[in-house]
């Protein structure tokens, strides 16, 4: 299946001059989010064994949960600040203007698990290196990142260039 | 498994008096999870047949993806305002204090579409009945809600006397 053809643009959201890439026409499509799935797994797989999958909030969780279900793995959400109710890590991240908050639980990844990111959309690359940051700091090692869509010309694969990245679509 | 057990509870979160029932234990514990999400599978194949799972923002995102990509399913979001790009319908519901918008795309759901319902959490029955409006505004038909925790002293059921409601776990 063509799943390129399958997500929707919407221009000027969420302001004039961006051409918002919408996944919801994937998921509501049986056929199309089945297909998603089975391509992020094979990207998954493509890379070295890993324990736990870490997805991020709102989208990620979309994508990363399924994939943990799928694969037999167990789900870690990382969550904006002040979601997650234990005790929690926190890593910093650029937003357009200023800068946000990812947060972990101190107990979601043990020292030497290795770690698969998934997440709906690689721009920028900022939110995966907090990712990353959160991963690393519990002593967990990311084995590698999977995205449904890339934005190539937004170069966030230059921030990862140690890590193995992986994306089902690109624009 | 007792799902039960592999809860975590934290007292004091959000604030001091709540006993809040975390998930993430569950969901980092690739058994718990599997049982879990077999639970849910279960739940949902005693309703009436459905063709969509509707999941809303964010906890109702990582148990209603997986359950519909177990089960061959669409799966739509319903998320805070301002979140979906394209065209939407929106319902308010309350909060403890003052009242939250949540939103679908108005494509999402076909007239006479059957929707499944799921969520992390049964408390007062608030967000589930915003997302009810949603899916009927749209010609939807609600074949039933499922949960995987259900909080039975907030007697949300009682607001959902019409339709059929599962929990997996009761406190």
């Amino acid at each position: 299946m063509d799943l390129k053809s399958k997500l929707r643009h919407v221009m000027g959201f969420p302001k004039e001059g961006i051409d918002f890439i919408d996944i919801t026409t994937v998921l509501q499509d049986p056929e199309a989010f089945r297909c998603c799935m089975d391509a992020f797994e094979e990207l998954a797989d493509s890379m070295e064994n890993f324990d736990i999958i870490v997805g991020s909030e709102s989208r990620g969780f979309i994508f990363g949960a399924p994939l943990a279900c799928k694969m037999g793995k167990g789900f870690v959400p990382v969550r904006k600040r002040g979601k997650l109710p234990y005790k929690t890590i926190s890593a910093e991240y650029d937003l357009e203007y200023g800068k946000d908050v990812l947060e972990i639980h101190a107990d979601a990844v043990k020292p030497g698990q290795k770690v698969l990111i998934v997440d709906d959309l690689l721009a920028t690359g900022g939110t995966a290196e907090a990712n990353i940051k959160l991963v690393e700091q519990l002593g967990g090692k990311v084995v590698g990142l999977v995205y449904f869509i890339e934005l190539s010309m937004l170069k966030g694969r230059e921030k990862l260039k140690e890590y193995k990245v992986n994306s089902i679509v690109t624009f």
